[in-house]
């Protein structure tokens, strides 16, 4: 199964330079010395050594951490960053030409994650700048405490933890302390700071096979970040289980890596090891700040969640914890331009929820006025009538539709519409008839509470969008050409939301002919009944149409030509349907009573 | 071969809620309404329905494209986000509460990406809003480019390209215009914006199981955001290749889904889709923009690279491009707090390189005074000797050293001495011999440039530490004081940055005790000869010591303490062995010449 590791690259031999040349593109702030391949050094575009009249802060290493570490070069943190191969510890004279180009009589800091590669180019650089003329200092960051206490040379290495260490000798440089003063604040740092990951994935080099390490459900606990394995292999647990083993391990009295104690005040690093999303840290964020608090007795000053210090396409997280006292809150907070530094961390907490808002009141009018009249007026026994007649259209059509719909759709829209109109039915005893707008509001509000699928929040859109039509006029009294602005209204929310034009054999291939005509025979004068019921026969017909044409919506798209030729679309015939029932009931009202 | 996909996560069905947790206490700008499960909405922590007096502009849809939506919250982009769960429109209610939550009397935009849960659910409760007096504009975002043309209702997909709607959107609302201006400005945005993605992978859902869909060597092309299949599969190629090919359809005249064309100025973003390392989207940036330019004709005028809009853990990235004129650009530059919108990303171009510098040029020293002097002093002899002694003792001991270095090393520590020690030999000739600290300095060079390995930089850095220390005097004759203080100097360096002391059988236990004698023997008035010899003998009996030790440092650490005591430290006996041969050198020199 082993096989190439998928990339989206060209030839793995360019993938550093190929990213410089990406990441300047992206930051104008950033440039770089133009020394490919050998010389892959970063560096703030404002700084030049012959004016730059603050320390510079300098690190780098192997590549493939990204953003680590060119992506915190700005003003506020790393003046250069010095960028090895993938993985690959850069070279003696590509730390030199860094130190040469940013450095000024202030001098520099090299911030140095302990791995003897490192240590000995950049210290070999050191010192040959040093010999230049060049003030020098270093400091070497070893944060890991995912290893037990190690005997010897190569002690603990620089993992997520280094890039909290920039940001502190970064803000002291800025603020325009001398060398030894900002190298004594990175180190003070350095000893602050205690890191360690979990992996569920074993990074992929450019142009490798992709390594197996790992099987289905196991994770790596304390992992370096150069795809060597970690201390321990265990089955993949919950991540609250695994917060709480890290953060146990990083507190570790025994070890005592981290000089923490309850207490103290503290910031969080969640770190994304490059394949992590960030749901998953995020929820890592989420679990291990009260644990912090509750279960470790510590105060959580900040909270840094992303992706700072990565390994590769690694999926897996590293959690660091730093003391934090005044200064070195000050220093994290202080502003910078480098394009990584999350931004927004800093400031003070409001809480973190608050109640969910009620709907606003109906200001204007009564629970009275919301409900069944004793008495109904001319025009709430009208819309009685209209609200009745439709509704049962609805129930009678149920078989109809349904039989239709199985042709060309999930063959339940006649229940899903039988559903709206018997709730219809049941609650209309409670509609406020003698206000219209109110009425057609409380109609949207049934249909929605039971009709549900897409026809339902569609019907529910319809009633809601000639709600707010009718109450814009608020007359008590609402006339046919009111009605007729209604209805499209409704048309064009139903439209907007839903995506349907005329012809797209859909509800509005009955409705948008019946508002034409009935806008067009109010127009000429005609009486609204008429008006109305003339309107009813263009939505029929409009809905007989649609088996001519294409299906442009919902599962019919997928159904033949033939087959939809031999059915009208259903939800177009319940609109015509239930707007044709209550026209002509209207108009039966309207002549038994004159 | 197909499991369920490995996540750092609780119980999956608790990832959105969780998620928000996690955010809110990263950034305390954030807050959230207190409805969970089914509430779902992260709000600008510092806006009020009840005073806030710019229009709000709201967005959401389903959960699983982290960063998007919540973390474009903030001042100049959105005031809330209303979550759904995985890939699942929120409900309306949900989306409700967020409207009432931060909608003032300027109204409110919905910026909705295109599909049909979310058009729905955003339409209808638009609708509701407005029928409770709230004003309510809506723009429907479709920038999908991947696909051919539609016939129906479902439209071009809401990709990433909806970030740089929020943005614009987010601009002009905190700028203070009317709704129907920010509404008018999103929508013109959503028309000149046009998306397209590739995959590596398959997002894998919380609690599912791993698609295989994707084979080894196969990518997607045109894909959607929620796993859905891409519009094509093919075999990996170049990236080169693939942001070519991406640039063509997106600005295809065919298809003419956005409105570019020669001569336009645009913005790109290159789009994470959540499991890509940056260095990959970096890669991706740095070859679309010279073919934007070159190829296509268009001004490049930002530059977005990350993770925007995701598709969980997907590998992959999608590009888009934005017609840009002057309104555009300065809403897009306009500040936000919204703490996942790139900074760093506006501003003059400068060159993106520059020169590599040079070496400071040795001012105060004339290129003769660096090269062999015609005539040697009495110091300048005495160095030759020393030095040609101290070579060939490292020449004569190889065989040596490699015996030794075979049992408990990797057995060419001879080998890589003797290169050192030939390189000096052979180009004493051009040390500058009556400078001591210059030639000091030509000993490190000629060490660097043959010797390699962990010893040939621990040696450089002798060296070069040796001349700092020596220039720092600056006196023309270096007394034996002050060779002593070199001496200690180089140890120093070596045990910084090589990360051994005394103990750890390195060179060090050779030097340590020679340094220590010396100085012990020019405190107590010895002749500087006697001291040298005497401390030599120290440094001899170091060496032998070594044998006795437990190895801290390479890959001695691994060999049995049994076979260790068989021989001595090869690193410490060279040291020993030269140091030696030097004082001895100079002693027989001195007695000669007396």
């Amino acid at each position: 199964m082993a096989f190439r590791g998928k990339k989206l690259i060209n030839d793995p031999n360019d993938v550093v330079t190929e990213f410089i040349e990406g990441l300047v593109e992206t930051y104008p702030g950033l440039q770089f010395l133009d020394g490919f391949p050998e010389v892959k050094v970063v560096l703030r575009a404002d700084v030049s050594s012959s004016t730059y009249d603050k320390v510079a802060i300098i690190s780098g290493g192997g590549s493939g951490h990204e953003p680590a570490q060119s992506g915190f070069v700005g003003e506020g943190m790393l003046t250069a960053a010095i960028c090895g191969d993938v993985f690959t510890s850069p070279p003696v004279d590509s730390i030199l030409a860094g130190i040469r180009a940013v450095t000024g009589p202030m001098g520099c800091l090299l911030i140095v994650t302990n791995y003897t590669g490192d240590r000995l180019n950049f210290g070999l650089a050191a010192e040959q700048a040093k010999s230049e003329g060049y003030k020098v200092e270093t400091v070497i960051v070893g944060d890991d405490c995912g290893l037990p206490p190690p005997r010897g040379i190569a002690g603990r290495r620089g993992l997520a933890g280094t890039i909290l260490v920039h940001k502190v000798a970064g803000a002291a440089a800025a603020a325009g302390l001398s060398l030894a003063d900002v190298a004594a604040e990175a180190k003070c740092a350095s000893e602050m700071v205690g890191t360690m990951g979990v992996a569920l994935s074993v990074c992929t080099l450019p142009g490798q096979v992709t390594s197996e390490r790992l099987g289905p459900g196991k994770m790596e606990l304390g992992l370096g970040i150069h795809g060597e394995p970690g201390a321990a292999v265990a089955d993949i647990q919950p991540v609250d289980v695994v917060v709480s083993h890290v953060l146990n391990q990083i507190l570790s009295l025994e070890t005592n890596y981290v000089p923490i104690t309850r207490g103290n005040r503290v910031v969080l690093m969640i770190n994304g090891l490059g394949g992590t999303p960030i749901m998953e840290l995020m929820i890592a964020s989420g679990k291990a700040v009260p644990k912090l608090q509750l279960e470790h007795g510590l105060a959580v000053d900040r909270v840094y969640t992303g992706s700072f210090m990565t390994s590769l396409d690694m999926a897996g997280f590293s959690i660091t914890i730093m003391k934090a006292d005044e200064i070195i809150l000050q220093r994290l907070d202080a502003p910078t331009k480098a394009p990584y530094w999350p931004v927004g961390v800093d400031g003070n907490h409001p809480p973190t929820k608050i109640p969910v808002p009620m709907p606003p009141s109906r200001s204007t009018k009564s629970d009275e006025a919301l409900s069944q009249p004793r008495q109904l007026n001319q025009q709430g026994q009208i819309l009685e009538v209209a609200i009745e007649a439709a509704a049962n259209a609805v129930v009678n059509l149920r078989e109809s539709l349904n039989e239709w719909d199985s042709k060309v759709g999930d063959g339940d829209c006649g229940s899903t519409m039988y559903r709206g109109a018997t709730a219809i039915l049941a609650e209309i005893k409670n509609y406020p008839l003698n206000d219209a707008a109110e009425t057609v509001n409380e109609i949207g509000s049934s249909i929605r509470r039971v009709m549900g699928g897409t026809s339902g929040i569609l019907y529910s859109i319809f009633c809601k969008a000639a709600y707010a039509q009718l109450t814009a006029s608020s007359q008590s009294v609402v006339t046919a050409k009111q009605w007729a602005e209604a209805l499209e209204a409704s048309i064009a929310a139903v439209s907007k939301y839903g995506g349907a034009s005329a012809g797209y054999r859909t509800l509005l291939d009955a409705l948008i002919p019946a508002s034409a005509i009935l806008q067009e025979r109010l127009n000429a004068g005609d009486d609204p009944c008429t008006a109305f019921v003339l309107s009813s026969e263009a939505a029929l017909a409009g809905a007989e149409s649609t088996k001519h044409m294409q299906a442009q919506a919902g599962r019919s798209t997928y159904v033949s030509g033939e087959i939809l030729a031999s059915v009208p679309d259903p939800g177009a015939m319940a609109a015509a349907s239930w707007y044709r029932a209550a026209a002509v009931a209207v108009m039966e009202k309207y002549r038994a009573s004159s």
